[in-house]
């Protein structure tokens, strides 16, 4: 057991998630890689909210018969990006399971009171922000599967590494409160992600696919096979801040980007309606069906269904 | 992501424990009342700090291909038990496995500033006491199982019960702050638990075993095999409250079990030095080993290691 404590002027916002091996990461992951994936995936849902990470409950599955060597470098892990990020492990349970690993985070963080960023703010007019690069944490599977093909090592390493490791963008989501209009972490995929932002804001949302952040791997993969674009868009395991903020907060927006140096990029408008919509270079809606994603054509080129 | 709001005269209490099918619970109990064990293991644990239960998070490991109806009925029991004790689900995870069930509950309860009950507070002079009645949940697992013998099947039934459904002492845990010196819930067996307070604390502890209190279901079962004194005494999955308290709160920590109407006995006192002490009738110690306890012989009767 631990104790919050607690004062007038903040609140404790708290995120639960649960990765499952051989589901949310692959069974001979590194230890290490795993336990901080784990870290991270809960840390980068509270940056999104504007909340500042300060404590972690872990409860761990293992699997009997786990040896002590792989629990030791998951520990190693896992202590090493709790003292990275600055944050207290205060409890949790560990037992063991005939199953696979199985671990679920606690994680909480501090935001002054009435100040969280929800789904629920973004009105017509607001620009459409995306931290980071999309798509590297989809594409990171496929290249940690061998199912990317020749891009060179350089690129399919910097993809796996993406996939294993997610960077909480949490300095980044510290700027929020006060500026975003709403916002969420990308872990479902870009498209799904923004919908649940639309649908708890009762508008609709326009991504010009030309804007979107790629890094060098993911444009060497999508000029090799454009219908990947779908990946990217889609694929989720990105981990990445997804937010919206009045055309009025670009500077401020843009000045804090350069100031903890992640990157930051608008990549589409809120507008009045329901739905998302993804737009190619011309101005043609690509490849949105009713009330989701439909996959693309193999040409990349698909249309609304 | 839940919000927590605080102010400056409470703390948050969290507990964080996990359950897996075939290891904690029985893989063909009932989904209900696997749901209300999962609340009740964690409301336990509050409860022995003196804290209210007023929040759980779930995170949810389903099979790949449970049945609707199982989940139904799960989040039934859920529902049913979360308003029994009136608190609230604010959110959690839910995803597939291969592998087993696994369950992990966040739980939040509210208490004043520095009232906490700790394992550390015992002084020699305390008195113990103990909750409701103990040993009902480790026969319960033996009826469960089909171990236990005839004992006739109330007696049975009751026990099996006991079991898959603990007793939190919500109400009773609401008035230990100020009142007891240490405590926690007892899950790993009466023995196992005072050690944790006797460590804890820097004392040792000595229980008259003719005063520990046993359901009807629990003496029948001790008369027709005196060694399940060590099951009942080392078991575990009790859930009641173990705490201390100066022998002055006596006249109080009676009124109160009345006034709640939940039963609470003295079982021992703490004394100076370290280790806890089992005694018999007549006031030898009875099997406890350097450190832990040691399996009691045939005869019901040890000696120390």
């Amino acid at each position: 057991m631990a104790l919050l404590s607690s004062d007038e002027q903040n609140e404790t916002a708290v995120t639960m998630d649960s990765m499952v091996a051989g589901v949310h990461f692959l069974p001979d992951d590194p230890p290490d890689l795993v336990a901080r994936k784990l870290v991270r995936v809960n840390l980068s849902d509270l940056a999104a909210k504007g909340a500042k990470p300060f404590a972690v409950m872990l409860a761990a599955a293992f699997p009997v018969g786990t040896e002590l060597a792989w629990i030791r470098r998951f520990a190693d892990g896992l202590g090493e990006d709790l003292a990275y990020f600055d944050v207290a492990l205060i409890g949790g349970d560990t037992v063991s399971t005939p199953g696979p690993l199985t671990l679920s985070l606690t994680a909480f963080g501090r935001i002054a009171k009435g100040r969280t960023v929800l789904r629920s703010g973004a009105h017509p007019g607001d620009r459409i922000w995306l931290s980071g690069t999309l798509g590297d944490g989809a594409l990171g599977l496929m290249a940690a599967r061998g199912q990317l093909g020749d891009l060179g090592d350089g690129h399919i390493a910097f993809l796996a590494d993406r996939y294993r490791l997610p960077r909480p963008r949490v300095s980044l989501g510290a700027a929020l409160p006060g500026v975003a209009s709403a916002g969420m972490d990308v872990s479902d995929g870009l498209v799904q992600d923004l919908g649940h932002i639309c649908r708890a804001s009762g508008v609709a949302a326009t991504v010009e696919a030309a804007t979107v952040p790629l890094s060098a791997a993911a444009q060497a993969a999508l000029a090799a096979d454009h219908s990947l674009l779908a990946t990217i868009l889609t694929g989720g395991d990105d981990y990445e801040l997804l937010f919206t903020a009045p055309a009025a907060a670009t500077p401020a927006i843009e000045e804090w980007g350069r100031r903890v140096g992640e990157a930051v990029t608008a990549i589409g408008v809120i507008t009045e309606g329901q739905g998302v919509t993804v737009r190619d270079q011309v101005g043609h809606p690509i490849s949105l069906g009713q009330g989701g994603w439909r996959h693309f054509s193999a040409s990349g080129k698909g249309a609304e269904a």
